[in-house]
């Protein structure tokens, strides 16, 4: 079993020779920029996670690993133009950087070389990973279309938001892991297990992402509090402080609602109602029953402690950003 | 062997089940209006097409067929976002209809789609398919990618252009055919000769079609003569007049090219030149060279002229288009 540190290098130098195979032309040029913009490769390291988890090698899953990579970044070159977003990871976002047209056609060929590359792993399980895989890609383009939904509508539930960030965030999570896992020969159970494992975890990191927004430590959570809440956004938060508003509080949220004023003012404003309301403390509640899923999940599997601890700690890892 | 218009039927048929097949939700609404727009359905007859040249049933390659169309039509979507174009086929395309976000996720759910239905393809010919499939969709893109270089340079060669046509138009036509191929059990050489027939053929149309654009009959040619000249398209003719011109005559072609002015005076100034370069007739000849090729392949196939006649009555219909 290898350490995420020691996983994430394996996907870096992966990664390294993928963009060294290519020719650089005007469409591999910014999507190499994009997969430079490095994150933490968390998806990628999971398929390989779900790999050895069931006692593969991770060089077996190495190409299906490259391909949630590759597809992560693929959305993440499309979202930046649909949110109209300038920077990504602190830098440049591609259409900005060149143009919309070229993040369109990038991101279709980044689309494209994801299959490609998902098509190097072994002919008789493709089949299988083929369906994993585009289940979740349509998936993301689902919940990437709720999203958008949601800015236009003043009825979204929880159930609904909840579901939303599940299909745009969280399965392509249990996706990751279950392509290594059924490349290492996984049972539908097990894999069944790992998926949901990977969903609860994403739906409670996201979550988390939510409540850090508006409470989090800006020092220590990295970006400016409350963007969100300027942006008028439909979290979790949101959603449940309209819910349990009295009728004053709900006449100050919809106020602030799409207003043009100060920042400070319009954040101090909501984040004190959510207070008031205990949206705060009812979101970490949220996250860590869906993180407590998550784990239940994976104790489903029976397998020796050694075998799940990576993830375990992966799963901690991520959710264990400033509270 | 069934004629064009029979499969140009079973294609319809299986896009209405398509479209029946799935919710009507923001995400498929745009994609279902686009693939009612009715072209001619040419990529997925091909695809059939080739199954039936080497004995195979229009049945086993349908799934192949519909995937190639909701590719080819999702080229479409985001093609119409990066040329702004207002219409297609006489409608008004989905960014306009909707917007550019709704253009640019259909077009990736589109994507993404094609693949599923791929996937309904034998398992034992899906590693194969997949290759395919995957070579021609990357190619497409990096046709699309050359053609949007070419706006901003004044260097373009005739090779240059032959490429991207190729790559842009032709080797979906290629791919079509050996898919359908493919699962009929064709060889490698019969597969290689096939997909040439298919390129050479898209060429041909596409220089074809370019004539058209500046020299063809209004009425038959169904859009108004001389739109790539007013859009200053570096066309085959507009690449060979400026390198067959005169001084003067590329003084002219200069004077015109980017300047805002009476459109029936630009059209005709810039089709006189090409007139007396014969540019005209030199396209003309070129895409009968290539359509003469087109046959060669399909004569190297050594098969039964009962077989190989819907594809030559199919080729012969494109190409005699009004002239």
């Amino acid at each position: 079993m290898n350490s995420f540190n020691q996983l994430q290098a394996v996907v870096e130098h992966e990664i390294d020779a993928y963009k060294r195979s290519q020719p650089v032309t005007s469409l591999t040029e910014s999507i190499h920029y994009l997969m430079g913009v490095s994150g933490k490769r968390v998806r990628p390291v999971l398929t390989l996670m779900g790999a050895e988890l069931f006692g593969g090698k991770a060089s077996d899953a190495i190409h299906a690993a490259l391909a949630v990579e590759i597809f992560h970044n693929f959305t993440l070159m499309h979202d930046d133009i649909m949110d109209e977003a300038p920077l990504r990871r602190g830098k440049p976002t591609v259409h900005v950087k060149w143009n919309t047209n070229t993040a369109i056609l990038s991101g279709d060929a980044m689309l494209i070389q994801a299959y490609q590359i998902l098509c190097k792993c072994p002919e008789n399980k493709l089949s299988r990973l083929m369906r994993l895989f585009n289940e979740s890609a349509f998936g993301v383009c689902a919940g990437q279309q709720m999203d958008m939904d949601f800015e236009r509508r003043a009825d979204v539930s929880v159930e609904e938001y909840i579901e939303m960030i599940r299909l745009k965030t969280a399965v392509l999570l249990g996706c990751a892991l279950d392509l290594g896992a059924c490349i290492a020969g996984a049972s539908d159970a097990q894999m069944s297990h790992l998926k949901e494992f990977g969903e609860c975890l994403g739906i409670s990191f996201q979550l988390r992402d939510d409540y850090l927004d508006a409470f989090g430590d800006p020092i220590i959570f990295g970006k400016q509090v409350g963007g969100d809440i300027l942006a008028d956004k439909k979290t979790f938060l949101l959603i449940r402080a309209f819910e349990k508003a009295s009728d004053d509080q709900r006449l100050i949220l919809s106020q602030h609602n799409g207003a043009v004023q100060d920042a400070l003012v319009k954040v101090e404003a909501i984040r004190s109602i959510m207070s008031d309301l205990s949206v705060d403390q009812e979101t970490l509640d949220l996250s860590s029953s869906y993180y407590n899923q998550a784990i239940s999940h994976l104790d489903a599997l029976e397998l020796p402690a050694q075998r799940t601890f990576p993830l375990r700690q992966l799963a901690d890892y991520l959710l264990e950003r400033q509270s």
